[in-house]
């Protein structure tokens, strides 16, 4: 048992427990590799805040902010390299990052952190002065509050609320407010204050409508709200999660408040989180990675390939099988046909080539010689783990079988640095957010954060 | 049936069929009673944004406000004076609203339209310099939609949600987005943006915490956010109330989508709604009123009264009956003898007369001599409505029995234009936002609001 464990034993709320952690923990006792993941899990932030540029739902956010904020500010708006006002820096990087769905997932919580964790924390840190190891505390503290909440509030809540938009006003006011100093009293108050402001609903979904990024942007600006009022003596409620009128009163009819006080301390639940790497649905994945391990392996060209067997779960079936000729990026990216054909072509499904060469014909004619079979072992295992399998011909006549037991970017087969660079720089240029010259400049920048006496612009141009 | 009948009777999901009236309807075609009304209101809500003056969390939401927000701006912050952009004075004055329990209430839906719908349409006609015509007609917007938002939520959400907070959103949405021109698909939209906002918990009763002002502050500024946002392209879904994943499939079991759509441009729901007259707790208003009446036509004095028998239901035995000798003027306003001690003494229970008399002699000599009974007409009658009913002995031995049936303030017994405007000049008094004689100054220009070509600001120094 940790201190939280038996502080919560010994009957503090889950609430006020979870509040003391993100409030009191030291850095110094985190161990090294959690710290490293934690600024590999920044820089890939970095890549999706800037993918958002150019996307119109982000864009029209960030015109709002600059209509509603102030003209200057301490604070960094990443797509326009703009100066405002942590409020309106938070919303808009938060707006920004969550579009091109490249952004990080934990996978039990479902909730995609970086998005609404970063933008808050950055805010706050360039608006007060923090260190870098500041700054990283507070991300810290709010991937452990916002996985915590949303496994607690669990999959009946899911059914109806983006868990994002939800447990994110609890993540973005824990990074806030843990760099606002704020006391474990007064870190709760702002998580009353978030969980009374916590929203987000799944009815978008039906009309493709343009909630997503609000949802984030409104999460990380609602969070960092509650800890601002929270530092300056605006109280509220104590047991916000787990309170008979709280949270999950409310809006699940199955969370467990011991999942809110899991092994506080101990489980850096951070570490679990995963890159997304392809800017292809999930379900594309594994059979992508098997693919290319064949390829890389086996030293195969894309013209040595006459046909490839994607063996997959019965959910990538659902998806991914009606898209037979895709007649858009977006389509192309649920079809697993040109998946393959982009990494047989290039090596990657990044942004950059879906765009530039989904319907190009090499690819397209490789898109015709992928088929799909729904395969045992690979359905039994998942949701738990998603196995990758691949049976590729070759124009000679060989059989190649290549199997990946968890996806690239899962904390099993996570990505190395050079990996989230070359993923951030290919976001970047996608949206024209910055070249790869000066994103290659920054990187050591980026990587260097926890070093950084006092947070400045992460862009050079102000 | 009405235009807007027979469009949901034709399949038009109702949150399309509620936008397109709030978007549509004609303010021509309103009776007069209804737009007099509407003034009356008005008039009625200045009076509680100015009472949130000095009230700490007030102030913590203004100082934020003011940090995050611009330095100037076409918008009116009313406790301060202060000038900003409408995202920020609408919050502010939400805030401000709010919290001095003064601001009106229509009780079918348990919703406060004033404290989210005129912050909004307020920020958003001084911004956009509309005419004091379209303000009204975007008030009333904003109340039809919020009333049916909260009806339809029904008493299931009531349980966990503050309604206030979450049909606040849609309330503010409409009232602003009216003024800004939306079309009736847009401003279903906007809707689809409000609704995926929408919160507000109960939780922080029980802690006695700040959150009431910040669930209207973020209502009226989430609402007119949405409102912006979908004048500039942005999507929402657009079932988002009666949705499979909507507001209601989240949270509410009860939810009557028939509601949304109740006699739109025929019932005017405005009308329907409360003033509050006296400053305490509402339990207490229907026998205040029967002892005001009896002593009103009994020419009696506080020092002819001997001793007062006040009839009531059981749920003010509940609340008021453990206040013995009040020891702070809010336990004061939980206090049936303080309260008719003040009726007594001043012919007011206002929130200048609580303040400074509630612990005085006279009246705290009075209070003894009161006592509440349980009576069964009163309490078969309530909620449905709040009898009054009272006894009174007088020195003299003679016994004056008394009667109200409906309470003051309430639709059928409502405040004239002198008391509201006694109410607002108080109000005001009370919290040192404008004294008496600025007050009365301004009363002839709040009254005249519809005749305004183009809104200014309300108080003359900027």
């Amino acid at each position: 048992m940790t201190a939280y464990d038996t502080r919560a034993a010994n009957g503090a709320g889950e609430s006020a427990t979870l509040a003391a952690f993100a409030s009191e923990f030291d850095l110094d006792a985190v161990p090294a590799d959690i710290v490293a993941r934690t600024e590999d899990l920044f820089v890939d932030w970095v890549g999706s805040a800037l993918a958002g540029k150019g996307v119109a739902p982000v864009e029209t956010i960030a015109a709002f902010a600059k209509s509603m904020g102030p003209a200057d500010g301490p604070c960094e708006t990443l797509i326009d390299r703009g100066r405002t006002s942590p409020l309106f820096a938070a919303m808009v990087n938060a707006a920004s990052s969550h579009v091109a769905e490249q952004d990080d997932v934990h996978n039990a919580s479902v909730f995609h952190p970086a998005a609404v964790v970063f933008p808050a924390a950055l805010a706050v840190a360039q608006a007060s002065g923090a260190s870098g190891k500041e700054f990283l505390a507070a991300s810290i503290a709010g991937y452990e509050v916002g996985i915590r909440v949303g496994e607690f509030l669990g999959r009946s809540h899911y059914k109806t609320f983006h868990t994002t938009g939800t447990a994110g006003a609890f993540a973005a006011a824990a990074a806030a407010g843990r760099l606002l100093g704020l006391t474990p009293a007064q870190m709760n108050h702002a998580f009353g204050s978030a969980g009374t402001q916590a929203a987000g609903l799944w009815e978008f979904l039906r009309d493709g409508a343009d909630s997503k990024p609000l949802h984030t942007a409104k999460a990380a600006a609602n969070g960092l709200t509650a800890a601002y009022l929270a530092r300056d003596g605006f109280t509220g409620a104590t047991r916000i999660l787990e309170g008979a009128q709280g949270l999950a009163a409310g809006m699940s009819s199955d969370a467990d408040p011991r999942r809110l006080v899991d092994r506080l301390g101990s489980r850096f639940a951070i570490a679990e989180t995963s890159f997304k790497f392809h800017a292809s649905c999930r379900h594309t994945h594994p059979a992508a990675d098997a693919l290319l391990k064949a390829m890389t392996e086996q030293k195969l060209a894309m013209a040595d390939i006459a046909s490839v067997t994607a063996f997959v779960h019965q959910g990538a079936i659902d998806v991914l099988g009606p898209v037979v000729t895709p007649k858009s990026v977006h389509q192309a990216k649920f079809s697993m046909g040109t998946t393959l054909g982009l990494i047989a072509a290039h090596g990657r499904a990044g942004m950059t080539e879906f765009d530039e060469m989904f319907d190009r014909a090499d690819v397209a004619d490789f898109r015709a010689r992928v088929t799909m079979v729904l395969d045992p072992e690979v359905d039994g295992a998942y949701p738990a783990r998603w196995i990758g399998k691949v049976r590729i011909v070759t124009r000679e006549g060989r059989t190649v079988d290549a199997r990946v037991d968890e996806p690239k970017g899962d904390p099993g087969n996570t990505l190395s640095r050079d990996e989230i660079e070359a993923k951030v720089i290919g976001l970047a240029r996608f949206s024209n957010a910055a070249d790869p010259a000066e994103m290659t400049k920054l990187m050591p920048r980026l990587w260097a954060i926890g070093e950084l006496n006092r947070l400045g612009p992460l862009l050079a141009a102000g």
